[in-house]
């Protein structure tokens, strides 16, 4: 299954809890996981692409990027 | 033209920096106004609904709600 990485700018707890709550209710998503400390977000999908789901993270209003 | 008031739940810039970046993309927005300090957004549209735009905050991950 495809893990995708993103970089992602968080300055808080409610910065990476945002992106957490967005990313738990977003269908086709297996598992995610959001660092506030490395400013890197993981999403493992089969379901969506690497560009869609930065897309929905963006959503967010945060600079998101797939990381390199 | 109606003007609509709501309570989002931010809790640093980087919070309240998201919701105005997501408000400024907004089409039909003519004005508004993110208190990160009283922790209100205030939307002035005749375009959109009170719901149109709740859901286009809440869209951030932010908890929010109509404000009393």
């Amino acid at each position: 299954m495809p893990v995708y990485k993103y970089d992602v700018t968080m300055t808080c707890s409610g910065c990476s809890g945002a992106v957490t709550r967005v990313l738990s209710k977003l269908d086709g998503v297996n598992s995610f996981d959001v660092s506030l400390e490395t400013q890197k977000v993981t999403v493992d999908s089969d379901k969506l692409s690497e560009q869609e789901i930065l897309e929905k993270i963006q959503k967010t209003g945060k600079a998101a990027k797939v990381a390199a």
